[in-house]
């Protein structure tokens, strides 16, 4: 394995264990088995390793929401949806560590929405790709065509959002899947 | 003003300022005036003070469910929930701070969570409120009875959930109040 992916697995081990605060560079540094430097030389600062970390070892969405692709106008859409739904859950529940954690570190917030910003892109994207989807579906007669795509597109990935991070401080009396069976149900119904 | 509220008022704007992780209960009892010792009187640890600045000091959600309990049947009912979206997406915003800091330090978070179970009290009660409110809506005749009141409640807390994170990290391209008429429109329409 490379220095890279050294520091990387090193970084997603000490977000896992200490949380984002106590996963300093130091602490990664030595676990990937290399000087502090020497991580600067791979990653400008704890910011650029965090989106390292983010889109290159987390479960992303972009499979999901390529599977929903796919599965345009074949299959049960609202299956489809739903099987969609609890990745969703399943991502942002693995990716909370990080994001949280830069929504309570102000400085480190303020450089990574900066580096956002200059590569286009954020976690507002998905919900974009899935409206698309859902735009798809409704050409293809599959889905009511009076629905605000774009507006379901959010409560459907906000709902998601919302459980992972629920999940944290509660135990959830609803199954996963049972409760993304419902609120598909609830959004596409006609 | 007491020591216990000169406390919490210390907590609120050391977190605005530094952060979950740089509001160190040391820096919070020298912002209040008073020794670490009397802090730690006053609130058994760091969990019970941030659940008192969460509870006292944040512009909860109850006085915006309250607000749709008070107008049950009466005026507009997507004019009723869009107001009650944008409540809670300024709530979500306000609490964010707090309670992202505590999902990405993994000691803070067990303490909090067991807090939270033996008050028999967690961030998934207002669902159930709404989803309540949603219910008494439908049995006055103003709201799709075939719709799942729970799911829709989820899909709309979640949606505001999510939207007041995501403008942490980027700038939202809808307005605020174009969004929450369109989600709420999406939801309840028949």
């Amino acid at each position: 394995m490379n220095t890279r992916d050294r520091i990387i697995d090193a970084a997603e081990q000490a977000i896992h264990e200490y949380g984002l605060a106590g996963a300093t560079t130091k602490r990664i540094a030595s676990q990937a088995g290399c000087s502090e430097a020497l991580l600067y030389k791979h990653f400008p600062g704890k910011e650029a390793l965090l989106l390292a970390v983010l889109l290159e070892r987390l479960p992303a969405l972009a499979p999901a929401l390529a599977a929903l692709r796919e599965r345009l106008g074949e299959g049960d859409l609202a299956g489809n949806l739903t099987e969609f739904a609890l990745a969703a859950v399943d991502f942002y529940g693995r990716a909370a560590g990080i994001a949280s954690g830069m929504i309570s570190d102000p400085s480190l917030l303020s450089t990574f929405r900066d580096m956002l910003a200059k590569g286009a892109t954020g976690p507002h994207l998905p919900i974009e790709v899935l409206a698309e989807v859902l735009r798809a579906e409704q050409r293809l007669g599959r889905l009511d065509g009076a629905i605000d795509a774009g507006a379901a597109a959010s409560l459907l990935m906000g709902a998601c959002f919302h459980r992972a991070h629920l999940a944290f401080f509660t135990d959830l009396a609803q199954p996963a899947d049972a409760w993304a069976a419902a609120i598909v149900a609830t959004l596409i119904r006609r």
